[in-house]
C-alpha cells in the first residue's frame, strides 16, 4: 500500500527528520501567541507574524484586508506548468475559558506524554504551521517549489467565517488553482488519516404562531381558542412523517443521489456501532431504521427541530393555554440542494399548510461535493500514503457544515479536508492538544504532496 | 316570566328592604376581617365569628375540624317534611397583593359608586352573608324557616379545597340534602342572573422523552441520533387530528352526549362573538370549525397541550439537536368520563404508539352534570325569577372544573351554581367589589328559595 518517495522526497523527508527539533520548538513559538477573534486580541500579530514567516520561506505574500479581520496569502507560481494547490487553513483560535479547566495555561505551549498543549496548535495554528514546514523545507532541500502554491490563512473562521464568500468571489482570478487542501479537524480515532470529499450544507429557520392575544384557562377556553403548540404540532407532522421521511414537496428535488464509488466508500468506512450507540446512551437509530450509518450523515438531508417552547414548563401542572410557540429548525442539505430554495419550498410549504405561522428565514450555506474520481483525489491519496505509510479513510462527506462551496462552486475546484490533528485534540475545548507525532506527519503529507504535484506524470 | 311572592314572602322581603342599612354595614363589618388560607391569617377568628352568627341566627352549629381549616356547619332540621337544602360557600379569601394596586385598603370596606370595594366582599364572604340573611330574615319575621337547611362554609377554596373530597365522604351522613345551591362567581355580564348545571372535569399528565444522553451536534448526528421533540410531535400527532378531533382510543368511550334539554340550553345563551374574539385577538375559533360556540365549552372533552419545551429556545440559531423533551398536557373531562379511566387510556395509547416516551400521571377531578329537568331546578329557577324580577340564563356547564361531583356523585345529589356578585367583581384581583344591589338581590334570592322550598306544592 505505501508509495515509495523518489530521491527528491526522500531528500525533503531526510531534511524534516533532521530538523524535528527546530520545528517543534518553533511551532510552540508560534502558538505562544494568543489570536482570539472573537474578543479580537493578539489578530494583528499574528497576521503579520505569518507574513514575515512566509515570505522568509520565500513565496510571495500579502496581508489583504476584509472589513472584518485580514486574510494573509501566500503565492509562489514559479513552476510554469505544474499545477497549482490552495492550501487553507486559519490563524484565529477559540477563546481559552475557563481557564481553570487547564492544566498547563493556554498560551504557554507544554510537552506532554508526547503531545503539545497549546490553544490552536490542533485548531487550526499546529496544522497550516506543518503545511508551512513542508514548503520550507522544500525550498531549503531544493530551492524551489515542485509545484505552484496558494496559501490562504483566515482570521475569522471560529467566529463563522463570515467574510470568507466575499473575499472568495472578490478575489477569485487571484486564487484561481487547481484544487484545495484544509488541513484541520481530527484524524480518525484509530490514528488513520482520512480524507474527505464534501460537506452538507445548512438552512435554518424559525416557525412561530401566535393565537389569542394572552394566554387563558384552559377550563374556560379549552376548545374555543386554538392553540399554538397544536398547530405546531401539525404543522411539523406534515413536514416529516413517523418514519422518518421528509415530506416537505420538492425538497429532494436537487439533491444528488450517492454514485456507486460513494456508496462503497461510506460502506469500507470502520463502525463500531454498539460503541457509538453506547457512548451516546441510544437504544436505536433514528428513523428511517434500514439507512446504512453513514449514508445517515452524507447522502441524506435532515430537518432537526433544534428547540420547540410554549407554554408551561415549571414543575408540577398549570392549566394554561397558552397564546404563542415557536420552534426553531435546521435543515442539512446535499448536493445539489440550495439554501435559497430549500427554504423557499419550506416557506411555500408552511403557507400551504399552515398560512397563520409565521415564517422566519435564517441562515444558509450551500453544500460541496467532490467526485471520488477526480485525479487531485488519487494524487492526494498517494501523497498520504506515501508520507504516512497507509492508505486514508475516505470519507464521501461530513456531516457538517463548511463553507467548502466557495472552493467547490465559486471557485469551480475541488476542496478537499485532510485533518492532521489527533482525534482527541480537544479543539474548543480547555487542554486542546496535538500529537507530536501527527505534526511531524503533518509536514511529511504536505511535502509529500507538493513532491506529488511536481512529478511529471501530472 | 315573574313569579308573584305570598304573603310570606312579601313580609321576608319588606324586612329586607327595612333593613338595607344594617345589612350592608353588617357585611362590611364582616369582610373586614382578613381570612387569608393561603397564609393562614385570620382563618381560626373568622370561623369563631362565623360560628356565633349563625347561632344568633338560630341554626345548631358546629365547627368541624380538619387536618387543614375547619368547616363551619350550620343546621336547620325544624320542618318536618319539608326538603334540605345545602347552602355551601366558603370563609377564606385569596391574598390582596398587589397591594397599591387597591385604590382603597383591602381590607377596609369603602362603597364608591354604588358597589362596596374590600377583598372578598365577592368571592365570597358578600355572598354567603347574603344567604345568611335570608336565613336571619326568615327567622326575624316567621320565627322559623320554612324548610330544612345545611350550611356548609369550607376555609380553603382559594388553596384548592384539598379537603373537600375526603370531608364531604366521612361526613356523608350528617351533610344528607336534597340539593345543593353554590352562590360563587360572577353573573352575566349584562346583570342577568346565572344557573349552572355542571362543571367539566379535569385529568393532567406529562410525556417525557429522552433519546441520546447528551445534546449533540445536528450535523455531526443528525440522521443518526432521534430527537425528542419529532418523537413527541409525531406521539401528540395520533392523539390529536389536525381536524381538531382527539383520537385516543377509548377516550369519549364514557361521554354522555348532550339531550335535547341541554342543547336547546345552550343555544339559547347569549353570545357576542365578534366581541368575544376581538377581545382575545383571535382570527377564528379552535378547530373542528362546525360546533357551536357554547357547546366547546359544555359538552366537548378537550386535549390541551399546557406547555411543550425541549431544546434551544433562546435568540437566533443553534444546531443542536436536543436529548429530551416533555409535553404537559390536560384533558377536560365530560360527564361520565373519569380521571382514572381517561388517564388509564391515555397511558395505554402512549404506550401502543410510542413506548420509548414516559407517561406521567398528575392530578384529577370528575366532572358534574345535573339533568335540567329536575324538579329542584324549576323551584331554583321560579326562586330566582321571583326575587330578581327576571328569569335566568342557564348554563348546563361551564368549561371549567369544580369539585361538584362531591355533592352530585359522593352525595349523589344535584348541585348548582347561582352567582350573586356581579361579572366584574374583580375577584382574584386588586379592587374586589360587590354591586351593593347584587348583595340585595342575593338576599332576596336566598329567602325566595327558602320559601319556595317550604310551600304545599312540593
Amino acid at each position: 500500500m505505501t508509495q515509495k518517495p523518489d530521491a527528491a522526497l526522500t531528500a525533503v523527508f531526510d531534511h524534516i527528520d533532521a530538523n524535528r527539533e527546530s520545528f517543534l520548538s518553533r511551532v510552540m513559538d508560534y502558538v505562544r501567541y494568543p489570536s482570539i477573534s472573537a474578543h479580537d486580541i493578539g489578530i494583528g500579530e499574528v497576521a503579520a507574524l505569518l507574513v514575515d514567516m512566509i515570505g522568509q520561506i520565500g513565496l510571495d505574500v500579502e496581508l489583504i484586508p476584509t472589513t472584518g479581520h485580514p486574510m494573509v496569502v501566500g503565492r509562489w507560481n514559479k513552476a510554469p506548468g505544474a499545477p497549482t494547490v490552495l492550501l487553507y487553513g486559519h490563524y484565529d483560535v477559540q477563546p481559552p475559558e475557563p481557564l481553570e479547566a487547564w492544566i498547563s495555561p493556554p498560551f504557554e505551549p507544554t510537552i506532554r506524554d508526547g503531545r503539545i498543549y497549546a490553544r490552536g496548535i490542533g485548531d487550526n495554528k499546529g496544522q497550516h504551521f506543518a503545511q508551512l514546514m513542508a514548503l520550507e523545507s522544500h525550498m531549503k532541500v531544493h530551492g524551489r517549489l515542485p509545484c505552484n502554491v496558494i496559501v490562504l490563512l483566515e482570521g475569522e473562521e471560529e467566529i463563522g467565517s463570515p467574510r470568507i464568500a466575499d473575499f472568495i468571489a472578490t478575489y477569485r482570478d487571484r486564487l484561481k488553482a487547481d484544487f484545495v487542501v484544509t488541513s484541520d479537524g481530527g484524524m480518525h480515532p484509530s490514528g488513520l488519516p482520512t480524507m474527505t470529499y464534501g460537506v452538507r450544507g445548512i438552512a435554518t429557520f424559525e416557525l412561530r404562531v401566535r393565537h389569542a392575544r394572552r394566554d387563558v384557562h384552559s377550563g374556560n377556553f379549552g376548545g374555543v381558542v386554538p392553540n399554538p403548540i397544536w398547530t405546531l404540532v401539525h404543522l411539523l407532522g406534515t413536514m416529516k412523517n413517523a418514519k422518518g421521511e421528509i415530506t416537505i414537496e420538492g425538497l429532494h428535488d436537487a439533491v444528488i443521489p450517492p454514485g456507486a464509488l460513494e456508496k462503497a466508500a461510506a460502506a469500507r468506512l470502520p463502525l463500531d456501532l454498539p460503541g457509538v450507540m453506547s457512548e451516546l446512551g441510544l437504544s436505536r437509530l433514528d428513523a428511517p431504521a434500514d439507512r446504512p450509518f453513514y449514508d445517515r450523515l452524507m447522502f441524506h438531508p435532515t430537518l432537526t427541530i433544534n428547540g420547540l417552547h410554549g407554554g408551561y414548563g415549571g414543575p408540577g401542572s398549570k392549566t394554561v393555554l397558552p397564546c404563542e410557540a415557536f420552534a426553531k429548525c435546521d435543515i442539512r442539505l446535499i448536493d445539489n440542494q440550495t439554501p435559497a430554495d430549500v427554504l423557499a419550498k419550506v416557506e411555500a410549504h408552511v403557507k400551504r399548510h399552515a398560512p397563520e405561522v409565521e415564517f422566519v428565514y435564517g441562515h444558509g450555506m450551500l453544500p460541496s461535493r467532490v467526485p471520488m474520481d477526480t485525479p487531485w483525489a488519487q494524487i492526494l491519496r498517494d501523497a498520504i500514503t506515501t508520507a504516512q505509510g497507509v492508505a486514508p479513510l475516505e470519507y464521501p462527506s461530513m456531516g457538517g457544515s463548511l463553507p467548502d462551496y466557495v472552493f467547490t462552486k465559486t471557485l469551480g475546484i475541488p476542496a478537499f479536508v485532510v485533518p492532521y490533528a489527533n482525534a482527541d485534540e480537544a479543539n474548543h475545548a480547555p487542554n486542546e492538544n496535538m500529537k507530536i507525532d501527527c505534526f511531524y506527519n503533518g509536514i511529511r503529507t504536505g511535502a509529500a504532496l507538493l513532491d506529488r504535484l511536481g512529478r511529471p506524470s501530472m
